[in-house]
């Protein structure tokens, strides 16, 4: 049934969910389903997520097959995005291809904020190998921004 | 290619386009594609659009199969869903479940701007029957909102 999910100050009454419960590297960051989680909203065919990074924190250094397609809400970041850092600001859209690394990085005073939209159906993401970890680590501003 | 598409005062790097080519029912009402359009975002199953309703305008009122996940970016509205009337503001999400009639209203001084996803292959809009809306215009806040 069709329906409003209300916001209050970046909380929607949706579960609020730790970013991930296995893996390593990603630091204070939390993830709410806004839509496509619900048992009438199955016939989405993809989940728009929403995940907030607190000041100084940040997700996983990751790839997969999946695309993603990010909208900034809040706050200031910065994004490894393969083999480059891009800053982003509040409605800044990422698009992250297929087997792009990827990491997302709070780096103003107020929490980074994004929407992001997946594919229902989709691969697990996957962890730079070391020899690419040192390949990155070679050049200086990936060095200091990347967090494994 | 992973990019950033960045956005100013809810203007993107992508075009400004018409809502739609044909039809009626609709007024002061612009479409963005922001991801999914590009050569090299065709992996995307989804679209996600930025539709911008200027104060007193409307989107169509229709129906279809797909889904839609809508998320409010600025402004003040109200939407007919299904057979009531809500109001929506910033960051309130909306979902539209199949074949739920629904029709955008911006109702504040700023504009009504907001994010809809929807499946790269869908269905195309149907408008209401005759009968329903008689139906419809027997309820009287719908019958003041609703534009044809």
């Amino acid at each position: 049934m069709a329906k409003i999910i209300r916001a209050r100050n970046f909380r929607w009454d949706v579960p609020l969910k730790e970013y991930k419960t296995e893996g390593t590297g990603f630091r204070d960051i939390t993830r709410q389903t806004l839509l496509g989680d619900g048992d009438d909203e199955q016939r989405l065919n993809f989940l728009t997520r929403y995940f907030e990074v607190q000041p100084g924190g940040y997700s996983s250094l990751e790839r997969h097959e999946h695309p993603h397609a990010v909208v900034i809400l809040r706050g200031e970041g910065e994004v490894i995005l393969g083999d480059r850092v891009e800053s982003v600001s509040v409605h800044d859209c990422v698009f992250i291809s297929s087997h792009s690394l990827h990491q997302f990085h709070a780096t103003g005073s107020e929490p980074l904020g994004f929407l992001c939209v997946v594919d229902r159906e989709r691969d697990r993401p996957q962890l730079p190998a070391e020899d690419e970890l040192a390949r990155l680590n070679q050049d200086e501003t990936l060095r200091k921004r990347l967090r494994t």
